[in-house]
């Protein structure tokens, strides 16, 4: 007999190709941990209208997706291990969504600081109703293929805790339907952005992408930000904090090299160019395979597209199965079929009779 | 040429039998409205969720169910010319409901104060995420059909205009798919209940029911409140506001006899007993065709069961075809189309190949 292996549900919404700072935050525990658990990718467009739904939005949502998870598979995430699909295709998603909207108090949506700060990022004056349901409509993915575990960021830890709530009350009401699913905090939580914002991100234009090319990277790593005080190589520098530091710790995997160049930083016997040129090497080295693996499903033209075709025509299956549950559990398929009982009860006597 | 109808969408949560001041707020007009506009009668069960949602209420949405279309039908609606179906069996209600919460923002639904109302009744601490969003549910019911009217008592007059908002947002973004309904509020809005309280509703038990029989009606008519500073029959009471005479004027078609009673019963020469005994007898020979149409009704066991049954999968099908418009203007088919036409093209390429 084998034991069915724990879920993993985790994913994004689909704003296009990522960066290191994704793969430090979560493409690399994803990629470890697929061969664990049985991992759902989801691909969060209904997330994306709660802050951008313009037409011209959603017309991106595919190609931005496509370039996304070449960006999964560039990083190892195995097309073979992981199931991906597209949120906006799975019908229960919006039904869940909705059923469990009665879970959930206002107030306890609203101190979430998480949804403020989302809202005001995407230039809401007042917070979209949709919005302040975000975390319940995650509760409906999570819950959908009845995953046992979220990796998320810190940021995103209290969301995890509404679905554990939803997961618990539900059960409290109707039965035991949902695991009440676990967070899961990757070590290494987030990557500061080269200009030294404390978050790389795209939209600050401080992003290293998985996709750059050797030459982009070089570009950006000489523009990096250092340690400002520094105004000539002789002048000690400090290495805590440092984005160039930060990254060599990260990515350079020679550590005798980045002890060197540290110390030589601190004494001042170093010049940034050399500490740059170095990182270049070693991102780039790091790369290397990563845009090799990008490059190879890249050219299979479509192959993207059916492991999200696949995905979600897997992932309509588990939810149809789990929406069962959650509405007989309710009593509402119970309430359909009934009705259904009496209308045949009649139909057949009406034949008697006739 | 034959130009289609008009819809209309109206409709009511399945708490069970109704009365005399549902026939009064909005049976009468339903009855009279089904011959001119084709009509949607809504079970409204996922709106009772959102205060109700134990398993003890859920299992009784189809009796609750039930009792009030035999209501419907005692009052004269017509089993021929509406259609009848079930809320929470219409899969593209929570599709569009999910969808349009992004169209409205949390403090617009924060200034309706029938929602505050609405959480108070329920005996809620704290408002309700689905509560709160009650009004966008609504929206996704009578844009379902695509409805041009909304019959409506006042109370909920600012709920449809959250419907023409919602209508009229996703026009503006997504291109011209929802006709903007307009509210319509019958003439007469409410029935005062049997203890002279603003409104007649079974929880204050205070109703007369359209099922009560001869008995029953003629035992909550004697114990109605009248003038309470008429503590004798040669007293001159109060005619204005007098629940007695408020149901004479609604219920009597005797205009004379009431002309006759209020005039004695101000100046203190006629007794509560024959003002009462009058308006049973009123009542009852109003009440007498709809308790006959109900009785027949109901001895077609599962006759009821059949109307919402062919009404909710009649509904199903003008669903669909909303939700399909709908996802089609915002873009979302398109998303799932490409991806598919990518697999098909990719799928082809390799046939070609092997």
């Amino acid at each position: 007999m084998t034991i069915p292996r724990k879920r993993i549900l985790t994913g994004d919404r689909p704003t296009g190709r990522l960066h290191l700072g994704h793969y430090v935050g979560s493409l690399k525990a994803r990629a470890q941990l697929q061969h664990e658990y049985e991992t759902f990718l989801i691909i969060a467009d209904l997330h994306m209208l709660t802050t951008k739904n313009e037409r011209s939005d959603i017309d991106q949502i595919d190609e931005n997706a496509r370039q996304m998870v070449l960006d999964y598979f560039a990083c190892g995430i195995d097309p073979e291990l992981v199931t991906i699909y597209l949120q906006s295709a799975i019908h229960e998603v919006y039904e869940l969504n909705t059923l469990f909207q009665n879970l959930v108090t206002v107030p306890r949506l609203e101190r979430l600081p998480s949804l403020k700060d989302m809202a005001r990022a995407a230039d809401k004056d007042e917070m979209p109703y949709g919005l302040l349901g975000y975390p319940i409509l995650q509760a409906a993915d999570i819950l959908t293929p009845r995953a046992h575990l979220v990796p998320v960021g810190k940021d995103n830890l209290a969301h995890v805790e509404i679905t554990r709530e939803i997961a618990r009350r539900f059960n409290y009401l109707y039965g035991d339907v949902f695991p009440v699913p676990d967070a899961l905090v990757p070590e290494i939580g987030t990557l500061v952005g080269t200009d030294g914002q404390a978050k790389m991100s795209k939209s600050l234009g401080n992003a290293i992408l998985i996709s750059d090319d050797a030459k982009t990277v070089r570009k950006k790593v000489f523009s990096m930000y250092t340690d400002p005080n520094r105004i000539s190589a002789d002048i000690p520098g400090t290495v805590e904090g440092n984005p160039v530091f930060i990254y060599h710790d990260a990515f350079n995997p020679n550590l005798a090299e980045v002890a060197d160049l540290k110390e030589r930083y601190e004494q001042g016997r170093v010049g940034d160019v050399e500490v740059k040129e170095k990182l270049t090497i070693a991102l780039n080295n790091f790369l290397d395979p990563l845009r090799e693996r990008r490059a190879m499903y890249e050219a299979d033209t479509g192959f993207v597209d059916e492991v999200i075709y696949n995905g979600t025509l897997r992932t309509q299956e588990e939810a149809r199965a789990t929406l069962f549950a959650a509405k007989k559990a309710m009593g509402l398929t119970g309430v359909w079929n009934r009705i259904g009982r009496r209308v045949e009860k009649r139909q057949k006597r009406l034949e008697k009779q006739a």
